[in-house]
């Protein structure tokens, strides 16, 4: 499947459209250009929709959310489904405020999402309205262990059922699922939790890749976190021999990103389908 | 022309004001400092005018507009202009929505820039109401190609006479104008698009240079960008000697700014006048 | 005293709320988690008081302040002293504009803090109300030198009294004090000022240390800038070592945080008591 995705993407180079919060931005447009995208960051009510009327994609991302951006996620979502343009949804922290709670059931409500990434905390609320969050990251009684793995499957595929969205979960194990099917994911390196925003950067990606495969979202999305894993590993392996720390990591991350291929992409994916 | 522009940025570490965007403003500070000037971001509306009145120049950069915003990039243009700080707008996405246009057109209308920075798309967007831009990026069919040199040539030289600015094209080939005399600088390296932000940190520079150099705007605004141009050669060469993807790229186009000194920029420069 | 100190954020890895610039804020983060803790950053008045709830402590850094934020900083100011949490604040620019002065004034007013982190210039403002600021760095006239440091020590002992809060004024010599007992530290390079953020990126540190640290905040505190001053050392001797520039050196600043241990802290600080 790989390289289908792949080949789009570079002859493609989406234009994504990405609503986000100001801690991480930066490394998403870079790495959505590392991927083979164009990155467009903008949020003002008056021009989201002349915005995503000529991207490819969509990505919103609630990690610094206030009032006014809210109704920016909002109207460029409605927008990009009123063209059929994919939208994916970052979910950052819902669990850990009313204010973030409220906005992701709003925005369930309000824009349809052809993907929807979060750690397991954050999609369980989503699901079911509570989960065991702590701030930004998942709890660790959430973990998805290999005892837990089939039920988490099961759950993600139902979610997938009731939203219509593929449902990205990713942690140590990954699992991307539509109603019908799922990938489990392997790739990835623990250190990458020590580096801020590796799943805003992931989310980007994805929007990279499905901006460039609208008929093929799934297996887009299966392509994003099995690549973002894979240079999450590559620059661990570098780290290790340049002895750097977490920011030197933060970077060889993207780098791998601007270097990743279908033949990269192939030799390294840790990935089954379920 | 380079001994004098360099010596005046070291010697009054000029202070810059920048209004800007939330997605490379990190770079952009810290190539202020790379240049030799100091940085000040803040934009809220009742605190513009006192800072501006205290720095050297102003950056006006539209990337992350929003309605706050644009009426501090007022308010400090118009209070820069009356204390005769010279200042440099960055339309960045100029053509790509409404907003974008409208802002583009008012700020022109109520500020007096001393220089314009762009890509052809945004600038010629900035001169006709029109262009073929494509998001941030300048479009193919606007690309300034040898044939095409002499009437972009006289295209700046005619803008500037209008605007009274000095006008910047920057792309594969740079042009920096005034009414009566042009640059053409053939620095930079194509790798410098895969890198969210270069424009901006562009612009960044010059007000720095130009923050330094109240008397000769042309030649510092031309300066800036063959300054940039170069380091993005030099990052390129370092580059390749370590193996590196783009992020490293972007943190190396930032390093060999603040290695920059006047002896490697007459090296280096590919420049001539017009 | 760093053994226990550290001990207590690598047992804890406490929650940071941040309410913090645009400008610096992914630096912020990534020194965060580098240090041992976990950010959030969160700014909407909706939700200021949620998110500082679940933490261990609060930063407020006003560099980038606006009539939004300013709100948000009171609020989650008060929920944070209401509920004991510690609260950092860092006085970036005060001095620099009428909106700064105020604002500080105001927070000074209502939220009590337990770190104040400034240069010499930003902390004099914050005693009387001015202060030879220029912009968000310290005027030369305002320098610790040698023969000053002990009236310095003085006065921060003073503002301490009088503010209940551990004074850090940070510089070429580092003093963190209380009302009855100073450190004089005097790590860190003078390269660290050629970096945006620096300061920043100290007072998220002082907010992960002492949010492990609720009973000692000014060893809390003075550890943080010690071992901020270390990495700046240990940095630079890394970039020598690569001849890079100033790009490398901020990331190298963070990565030598998420390499800090006790022993290399114990063998590098050059701190004294007062």
């Amino acid at each position: 499947m790989f390289d289908e995705i792949m080949k789009k993407v570079y002859e493609k180079t989406p234009l994504v459209h990405s609503i986000t919060n100001y801690v991480t931005v930066n490394d998403c447009a870079n790495i959505i250009l590392a991927s083979g995208g164009s990155p467009i960051m903008a949020d003002d009510i008056a021009e989201v929709e002349d915005i995503t009327s000529i991207c490819s994609s969509l990505v919103i991302n609630m990690g610094t959310l206030n009032e006014r951006t809210i109704r920016s996620m909002i109207a460029a979502g409605k927008k990009a489904n009123e063209l059929r343009h994919p939208v994916v949804f970052d979910p950052v922290g819902a669990g850990a405020s009313a204010l973030r709670n409220d906005t992701a059931i709003k925005l369930l409500k309000e824009v349809h999402f052809s993907v929807i990434r979060g750690n397991i905390s954050e999609i369980k609320f989503l699901a079911s309205g509570s989960s065991g969050a702590q701030g930004v990251d998942a709890s660790a009684a959430d973990a998805v262990t290999a005892d837990k793995l089939d039920s988490v499957i099961y759950f993600a595929k139902a979610l997938s059922r009731k939203t219509g969205a593929v449902i990205a979960i990713t942690g140590a194990t990954d699992i991307v699922a539509d109603s019908g099917k799922a990938y489990v994911i392997t790739n990835g390196h623990t250190m990458m939790s020590k580096v801020t925003g590796t799943g805003c950067m992931l989310t980007a990606v994805i929007g990279s890749y499905i901006g460039a495969n609208h008929g093929n979202i799934l297996d887009a999305a299966a392509a994003a976190v099995t690549a973002m894993g894979l240079c999450g590993e590559l620059a661990y392996k570098k780290l290790c021999e340049i002895d750097g720390g977490t920011n030197t990591y933060r970077m060889l991350i993207i780098d791998y990103m601007s270097k990743m291929n279908t033949a990269l992409l192939k030799e390294g994916a840790q990935i089954e389908s379920r």
